[in-house]
């Protein structure tokens, strides 16, 4: 992962963690359990979110390198790959 | 939310806190960007655990409470929405 | 189904089946793939919304006449399977 | 779309079609809704393997060239928009 990439996602990382401790609050004052799963969405959109910027770097990166050294096999399948597990 | 729920809710909230730390080192450590996301993915799929344990409670606590007295338009408006933001 | 949900869900089967012709056409006129890719997109949240009038018109009907017989356990089980389910 | 990926894509649109007819007459025959929803996701489910295989024709060929043309802007950010939009 790149630097900047690395930077980004690290910030993020923090946010969902502090947006998680928000749940476990949440949870523990029995505040309404619609309330509570509809930030538990909140935090899986901003783990889509961090995926996005990782992909983003990926493929900027070891993406371009493979396919600059004629290696697409691998880096191509794997993209496929997160593709079917990023819905699952 | 009922007792036995949340005291689910909570443990799955730790483990998915421990992924979350697991995640923050192997981006730190500079790990393939690739299974750095995969655990990404997993992270997301234990909140999805959570979130079902969650409507598992809330049918059986509120939705039933509600259906009993007669009150089911915004419970079930409640649980379209609910599964309508679960798939954005 | 009740009656309102059924006619609801055809109409949009209907409309569903001309997207996916559209769809088909497309890959026969050699457009563009990411184009055909946004289409697919389209047609599943297309089937999203019907499920979620699916779910509406399920909730209304079957789900409030188990709970009115205190026969819970099926439908709620049901429910948390769907909401699994749709989210693979 | 390369030939293959066409013909694989058209044979997939088929059974796609005729997955979606079936659900038709499962709406018109009013069999039990919450198997008529099951239907449906698996219908999206075919849908999203046929998305995958887009996928995989696109990189192979579209991407590759862009990369080996030194225009990879515009098919990196389609890649992570369609990351993105797959799981809207």
């Amino acid at each position: 992962m790149d630097a900047e990439t690395r930077a980004d996602v690290l910030k993020r990382l923090n946010y969902i963690d502090g947006h998680l401790q928000g749940i476990r609050k949440m949870v523990q004052e029995e505040q309404y359990c619609v309330d509570v799963m509809k930030q538990a969405f909140a935090v899986r959109r901003a783990i889509e979110k961090m995926e996005a910027k990782m992909l983003d770097g990926h493929l900027h990166h070891c993406v371009a390198d493979a396919v600059q050294h004629g290696d697409t096999e691998e880096v191509f399948g794997e993209l496929v790959e997160l593709y079917r597990l990023a819905n699952k």
